[in-house]
């Protein structure tokens, strides 16, 4: 039996699941992989706060510095967040030669580059599975399972918040705001939503996805964003009516001349796997061209399922370890190769990309503007599929018109929607929202 | 760079794809991972077979031997199925020092015990990622992704065939034996079909997890299996009624004093991400007491999917490889360790398991009889959720009866159905199906 010992930075939620699982897991891990995860000091700025475990006061430290100082630790485990004071611990950890873990997707999304360069260097390893998809195994699904693969594309449901949003909006046919409150008050939404409903969250994500599937480090700031403030039950029950609901999607599509890459509300088609990730379920569902379609669906967010994660990447980084313990500093086979695709597989512009549409145009209800909007699609070269006009019944006002389109370029979209808001009534209320057809 | 040499024993369906990924993925792989695959011999009975890969002469022989005994070649990759010669080829390949990769869920479900101890004490590594779900990572996953967590249940469509000919027969409302037929001409069914439909197949799959999540070998003979011959439109129609569809599982539950296993078909409600793997393709749906539900969905066969999966082993290997050149006969760090529960782990007898059951009995239509069946199980402690009575307005003749149960010990539901069948005309019609609430 090998020991490995652990340094625990940052004993917050998932911190606590971490020790849980060591403590109560303990004998089924040592079983399964013939290595003891020995949790030998734990460092958190605040000892005393309230926690669902017990700290050992004897292993407890508010200064992380003497983990990462410390020649008896082979992992340290990250979990403090955010990209500074974070960054300084996982640097200054693979600078004295220790393998790390963490779940910090946007310390990865912004700053991988050089930290798996860094860990390269090093000779050490760096666990990041319980950065995507909390404990659902997408990150060692992309590095080893897939790894055959050409990957064709990822549509992910990555946010919990979101989904759980939006699955309340679709069952309840209630407003964003409304929603948004009741998941703060039940917890499953922050004080300060806009990482999660706004898809900053799920981007971080994505761009870890793409740099393990596509090679290629994305400049964060110009994947495309939108998250969900925008949609509205309205647009819900019309998506509902034509047989889709709308979810928000991390989305990479692989093409001859580069990555489409992008976290945007779309709609999915009813009685597909990805139409029925529910609440605050996560998935992922990747396609590759020998693999075909799978997907990957589990929780993905909360204390046991990320801790879940991150003690799997402890244990397989200790069972290399063990392995290799007459070998120091050899361990690095996991290590993700970070070949680098970036310039021969440029981002394409969001502009650039063609899609079917959703379009919702708030029209007056006289003659003729239904054959104006159609008449604007149509210069465009936008065709369209099926058209729905509400409301004809209540005589005179504004009347929603909603339309699907055949694939047709986004430009050519936003170029035809400008023309049809020079004579629309509220042109405020013109909506689009993509369609994703997954298998 | 480092290269490494495969050999491959057997160049059917799956083999055929092997060579295709290795031709047209070289360069992805080769970024992605640093080996370069290197397939040096191919050995196959019947070299001149239609094949949909051009195979190269000079690599080819019809002596698997060859290969074992070839001094250059580092993997060995057995596609030859069956449990004779396959299991020749296995062991002495890995007798000579080699790696292992194998599809062959048969050979690992009888033989996997006596196979994996030899690979532990020779120092070499056995890949099975294709044994099961075909290109989804659930071997991977077992093994790494869920290896902090005590696992509870499992229950997986494992069987693309069953669950094919149970989906067209659940759309269509067609008799098993004319699906059958259609399936085999379509070729998602084999000639023999007896593997796929009586539920072999997926309980070889099933014992192969049962290995990684409880260490338990289980004596394969023992495991409960059913197959579908039995479900007729009729039930299948009833459960839709009811909210339920049918489909062929695999299921293995932890229990304080043992393991519940087997394969047999069952209602899963609609709606929940089970319920809806449809046609061939394949999900396991695995709970641990940390990550919670999780699913993994993908095509469970085919040439390319299973052919991505048996790659995806032997680039992990060739990885190691590649980084521990200088130590040979030291990698073997991902062979699973097969800690040995059985003893303390018992199998339960289905007779001993608590489920709730759909039932229906064939009875005459005449007053008194429902009450003399709900009656049975009423003395036999069996509650019941619901019943149908359908077609008392034909008059006279025998109609369907169908119960839905509450939670009851199946040694009791035997029982009472044996006392229905006394007094039943038709007992032969006798019917129950577990239900399985999942998610």
């Amino acid at each position: 039996m090998s020991v490995v010992n652990i340094g625990l930075i940052g004993a917050g939620t998932v911190g606590s699941g971490v020790i849980k699982i060591l403590n109560q897991n303990k004998d089924i891990i040592e079983k399964r992989t013939g290595v003891r995860l020995n949790l030998k000091k734990i460092a958190d700025t605040d000892p005393d706060r309230k926690r669902p475990v017990r700290l050992p006061k004897k292993k407890l430290t508010t200064d992380a510095r003497e983990l990462i100082e410390d020649d008896s630790i082979d992992i340290i485990i990250e979990l403090v967040g955010g990209t500074k004071i974070a960054k300084d611990f996982v640097v200054g950890a693979i600078e004295n030669g220790k393998h790390v873990v963490t779940a910090n997707k946007a310390l990865l999304a912004h700053h991988g580059k050089s930290i798996f360069a860094l860990a390269s260097k090093m000779g050490v390893e760096v666990g990041f599975e319980a950065s995507v998809g909390g404990g659902i195994p997408i990150i060692k699904s992309a590095q080893v399972g897939y790894a055959a693969n050409n990957i064709l594309s990822i549509h992910g449901i990555m946010n919990g918040t979101s989904n759980y949003i939006l699955s309340k909006m679709t069952d309840e046919g209630s407003d964003f705001d409304d929603v948004l409150k009741l998941a703060q008050a039940e917890g499953y939404a922050e004080a300060d939503p806009s990482f999660d409903v706004d898809g900053i969250d799920a981007a971080h994500k994505l761009s870890i996805l793409i740099m393990l599937s596509f090679g290629i480090f994305l400049d964060f700031g110009k994947i495309h964003v939108e998250g969900i403030r925008g949609i509205t039950p309205l647009d819900i029950s019309f998506a509902g009516e034509l047989g889709y609901k709308i979810k928000l999607l991390a989305i990479a599509k692989s093409r001859a001349d580069g990555i489409e890459a992008g976290v945007y509300p779309a709609l999915v088609r009813m009685g597909t796997q990805l139409a029925d990730v529910s609440d605050a379920f996560n998935a992922i569902y990747v396609v590759g061209d020998a693999v075909g379609p799978t997907m990957l669906y589990g929780m993905g967010a909360g204390m046991m399922p990320t801790a879940s994660a991150v003690v799997s990447d402890a244990i397989q980084i200790a069972k290399e370890i063990g392995s290799y313990k007459n070998s120091p500093g050899k361990a690095n086979n996991s290590i993700p190769r970070f070949y680098d695709n970036t310039k021969s597989r440029p981002l394409i512009k969001m502009s650039d990309t063609t899609n079917k549409y959703y379009l919702r145009f708030q029209a007056e209800d006289r003659p003729g503007v239904l054959g104006k909007i159609t008449g604007c699609l149509g210069r465009k070269g936008i065709s369209i599929e099926s058209v729905i006009q509400k409301g004809r019944h209540l005589g005179g006002g504004d009347v929603p018109v909603v339309i699907m389109t055949h694939e047709a370029r986004e430009k050519d979209l936003l170029s035809a929607i400008k023309e049809t808001n020079s004579f629309l009534s509220d042109k405020s209320k013109t909506t689009f929202i993509r369609i994703e057809e997954v298998q």
